[in-house]
């Protein structure tokens, strides 16, 4: 695969240019801009529910932003994740009409489907228990700052732990039982500037205790 | 306070300056730099478990990392959490003494325990219910992403939903009963070159169905 070759060429390129990876003798001057620009992309990202129409993305932006995902930790580095790529109108639409919270669905070029495979997950087979969630969560906003960072918007709208979303979902793209669908993540390119919310409380930080 | 005024005018500047926001007239060159060092940032993240003696973190990067974990997005904007910074010697040894996961403590300059706060939850009081987990793993994300960006590593250790370490984390540090650790996070200075796990599974990704 040509184009595969050429992305993860490009990924190369950026992990070597770059001195965000930590190092004994950092480079300081470098090590502060792309510190701070991966700072100011955490601080900036907001949930983006409008796009622009008739601009598709393509399937090697898909495979960056699923690289940025399977980056999160996982307990016992388990990865009990699966995504499902939705960049089908028939398919996209088919999952806004089970979703109330994912209308926008019907006017993405692109979603994902972060889900937990209870297969692969350190606590067996049962949902509700365990460090999956918190798996698939970590890769989930791995996701949504991805696509910030490659000018794309995204917005997380939850499918798990609601039992009916989780058997809808399921239903329309043919998951197994053992793969849970935990959030639906409709992508694509923001129709104007986003002003991120103002969610800085110093009243939810303690010291040493409570 | 002094040092606050000075660290949200860096954290303005930086916003100012950068690109990550979306645009509906981005300037492509400046955008793709900065958006790589985001990338970079996601892609090159590690559990990092060894810190630097005699190296301590100021309170202002504390606030910076507790910034980029309250940039998370979470569901209905509940905001549902509570962070613990502990910088205290005595506090990190005695959080070490019950967390056998998280022995780096008595290493490490410093700790931040993630925590749900339920009455802040759109799902009510069932901690094993609803997307507070989501939310709060999502902030856990955004702060180790946001330590690699400031030359720092750090390491996610588990807490909830194991029913004994959240009642020890709760004891040590004097939590209310709704109030649930989710996770506790080691941070320090690395005592070196740190290589990200490769986690890329081309097997994990399926287009528009399973």
């Amino acid at each position: 695969m040509k184009k595969s070759v050429i992305l993860t060429a490009f990924i190369a390129s950026i992990m070597a240019l770059s001195s965000c990876t930590t190092s004994s003798t950092p480079n300081a001057t470098a090590d502060q801009s792309t510190g701070n620009a991966a700072l100011e992309c955490i601080l900036t990202r907001t949930s983006v529910r409008q796009y622009q129409p008739d601009r598709t993305i393509s399937r090697d932006t898909v495979e960056t932003l699923l690289r940025a995902a399977m980056s999160a930790p996982t307990a016992v580095n388990k990865q009990p994740w699966a995504f499902i790529a939705l960049d089908d109108r028939a398919a996209l639409d088919s999952l806004a009409q089970v979703l109330p919270y994912a209308r926008m669905l019907t006017k993405a070029p692109l979603a994902i489907v972060t889900c937990g495979d209870l297969s692969k997950a350190i606590d067996g087979e049962d949902a509700d228990k365990g460090f999956w969630i918190q798996d698939v969560s970590a890769a989930t906003e791995n996701l949504l700052l991805a696509a910030h960072a490659m000018g794309l918007g995204a917005v997380w709208t939850g499918v798990y732990p609601d039992a009916e979303r989780v058997k809808d979902v399921q239903e329309r793209l043919g998951l197994p039982a053992n793969v849970i669908p935990l959030a639906v993540v409709p992508v694509g390119y923001p129709t104007g500037p986003q002003k991120p919310k103002e969610k800085w409380d110093p009243a939810n930080v303690h010291f040493n205790k409570w």
